[in-house]
């Protein structure tokens, strides 16, 4: 970290690994697909048990990440959220875009436990929203009394909270899967993949965990078509 | 915003004024003052309405900002919290200390509403926790679906939560502040400034939107001795 002309630098202090290594199938946020596990593995500099003192005692955890995929030269004041159809504009400060002026990310994740491993201490989370081998600037405990506001209304993002489609994922294709990785898998396209809420005959695959996932969507219901290994 | 060697360049997007000019009184998490206001003013690159638009849908807002005083050469694997008396280290990723590797803080702010200035439109925000003139690098919104978690343990912090001081402030040094400031005085107070919990007759001062306040503390009860102009 160093002061650089009236902004500052920040570095990797720790990378998550996750299932996915495209943008395309993520969960619109924390939480969403609750079985999605993540690792984060922290940089040798930071490998210190010591910075960790106390933080079992917590549900969850804040990270603050990049948003790799969207460094961008300028910045654009309106984004297009995908859960409004991707054709309505909204101010990207009301908006959890990837898409802003500092390409910074914030994820609210379950903290599942720590393992020591020869990559030092890692912290096994749930409920993650990140691609894999993204960034971590920072790790915060999340404080109840501070950050869960019950009152608190969700602007447009409310009108889509209980938005999902049901799956039907064959046995057979299923089993292809590891047993560990399947309920993540189905979470993850019950959110609904797609770019936004396009009703087409398309085909799409998501790629989740070395596999490819085939499937389609009608009448809200999304069927998986084939799963291939990558 | 620009890739440096694996991390990242921030540029302030805002600064917030507030009431303190120094750290000592600051509450210790947002929130803990309610009656605490800020505001928003944007640098002339990000004065931009459209930027904006949908977010006085939303109740809260997150505030990833600088901790400006908090810029170190290193980093200490421990912090001591005042709220553990300053004398029990924990792991700097188990608490929201400012002391940490890259000097982010977050901060959950109510949204009071925004104003059109000569400075461009302003955010009115309450439950502030930061200093004034502080750099703003990122405004989101707070997306109850995803970041309220009622089930969430709070560490070490839990203890705390109700913790707060009885404030006696005379009513004719009172009357000294203008009047619109005098609750979030007295919140700032009940929040207990003192870098511990002390139990000594020290007199202390804070310094509060202009205002020198002295006080000393006896038996959980917080006594304003004197009020100066600064």
């Amino acid at each position: 970290m160093e002061n650089k002309e009236n902004g500052v630098v920040l570095r990797p202090i720790a990378y998550i690994r996750t299932d996915f290594t495209e943008k395309f199938g993520i969960p619109r946020q924390s939480g969403r697909a609750p079985s999605l596990l993540g690792r984060i593995i922290f940089t040798p500099e930071y490998r210190n048990d010591d910075a960790l003192r106390g933080i079992t005692g917590y549900t969850y955890l804040w990270l603050i990440f990049d948003f790799t995929q969207s460094h961008m030269a300028g910045w654009s004041p309106t984004v297009r959220p995908p859960r409004l159809g991707g054709n309505r504009r909204m101010g990207v400060f009301a908006t959890r875009s990837p898409f802003r002026p500092n390409p910074l990310g914030l994820s609210c994740v379950k903290l599942e436990g720590l393992e020591k491993t020869p990559q030092g201490t890692i912290i096994h989370v749930s409920g993650v929203d990140i691609l894999d081998n993204t960034p971590i600037y920072d790790i915060k405990p999340y404080l109840p009394h501070a950050d869960c506001k019950p009152d608190a209304a969700g602007g447009f993002s409310d009108t889509q909270t209980g938005y999902h489609l049901e799956v039907d994922f064959p046995e057979e294709l299923l089993t292809v899967l590891p047993e560990e990785k399947r309920t993540a898998a189905v979470e993850c396209l019950a959110d609904d993949p797609r770019p936004s809420y396009q009703n087409d005959d398309r085909e799409y695959s998501m790629s989740f965990a070395g596999y490819d996932i085939h499937f389609h969507v009608a009448d809200g219901v999304l069927t998986v078509t084939g799963v291939d290994v990558l």
